[in-house]
């Protein structure tokens, strides 16, 4: 399994991802899920992949191996919808290779992505591209998008994440959504990469792995934990009898 | 969807489940899903449901009008597990009543259980029983299970909650993990039935059903959501440039 999470705010862009994959438990390995495309004063592109691993390995290798050249590639593009039409037609591509019979297979051939980025002239945009290519956009009002094992991490995204928030506190808070999905689920591992984009910048703001030695992400991890213990030993007693 | 979740703790048993029953976004009703058997000083069960309704209805209704007469009913049972057993089987005897060509058919008849209570001789036990008849024990390790929309709502259980902790302690982190889920999802909904157990009582403690106009609800809701902003707001500035 996987878990990424992207966020488009006021100040720019945030992007996190794990890099946990495995086919059943016992074959468990590490790959990077970021995929950052730039050509720093033009264009600053960051995809996130999820879903099967041979699927997105192949339409991350095409998007590669045509940048650059042809008529439209990740590096011509007009703009990031544009770009985003281009990913999800590669990911029909590759689907339709792999998986000619549709329904007829057992595997799960599907892949999702975050494409994320800006370009000149353009304001940075963020899309959530669905298995079947077509994809969404985030607003002001729905400012992040989750793929993969989403469902332990979007509560504190809920209670946090807003438009305005600093980039630097959307960080923190996608470190502790990083760290509730861990505790509660197996699939999701260390370490995760990271990609901080400011506005207009068109070039990464910051870029990090953090590992499980990462002293800031251990001190954040024991802060949260304590933290969310005093805060329930301090709530009023319950109302029962 | 549904959401229930049910632990067993040194000080005895606790229950929650939401009543939120829909298929489809434009048929939404409430069903209870707590199901409370008993014979006060003899026997205390409670039966948590999730999944198809037609089937945990049907399983339940079995369940019923078989008790107090035949050979094993929920009224006669000599242990928990032979409870447990019953269960699992008359799970089995609905599925092949509703789906006799087990996967030939599109619908999920599916539908997973939980069983918590105590018998005059034995300690309370808590039991997750699978749409396959079969089940699995908590012990003071495993201290709670979940059935349904069960992500959402894992990480503050997977803090708090231990085999130690009080019981209105417990109680009050399954409304918080109520809050949680229901603030991410749809599709788990007010009012949420509650049930408390008591050690060695052989009849329940207390029962309530707190609806989104419950004052102490509203009010531990607030703190909570208060509280984390602020525990957030507190935190060591993130590691970035």
């Amino acid at each position: 399994m996987t878990y990424c999470v992207a966020m488009r705010l006021a100040e720019g862009l945030v992007f996190a991802s794990d890099s946990r994959t495995n086919a059943g438990f016992d074959q468990i390995s590490t790959f990077r899920k970021m995929h950052v495309f730039e050509k720093p004063g033009e264009r600053q592109l960051v995809l996130l992949s999820a879903g099967n691993l041979a699927t997105s390995q192949s339409v991350i290798s095409l998007l590669e191996r045509r940048a650059g050249s042809g008529d439209s590639n990740l590096m011509n593009t007009q703009s990031m919808f544009e770009t985003a039409e281009l990913v999800g037609q590669t990911i029909r591509e590759v689907t339709r290779r792999d998986n000619p019979n549709g329904a007829m297979s057992h595997v799960d051939f599907s892949c999702s992505l975050i494409l994320g980025g800006q370009i000149k002239g353009e304001a940075p945009r963020l899309f959530n591209i669905y298995p079947e290519g077509n994809f969404i956009e985030a607003t002001e009002e729905t400012p992040y998008f989750q793929i993969g094992e989403s469902k332990y991490g979007k509560p504190i995204l809920d209670r946090i994440i807003h438009y305005r928030l600093s980039l630097e506190r959307a960080y923190q808070c996608a470190l502790i959504s990083f760290d509730s999905t861990m505790k509660s689920n197996l699939s999701v591992g260390m370490p995760l990469d990271i990609a901080l984009y400011r506005r207009d910048q068109l070039t990464l703001w910051f870029r990090d792995r953090v590992t499980d030695q990462s002293e800031y992400f251990l001190q954040l991890r024991q802060q949260w934990h304590q933290g969310i213990q005093s805060l329930f030993a301090s709530l009023d007693p319950p109302d029962v009898p």
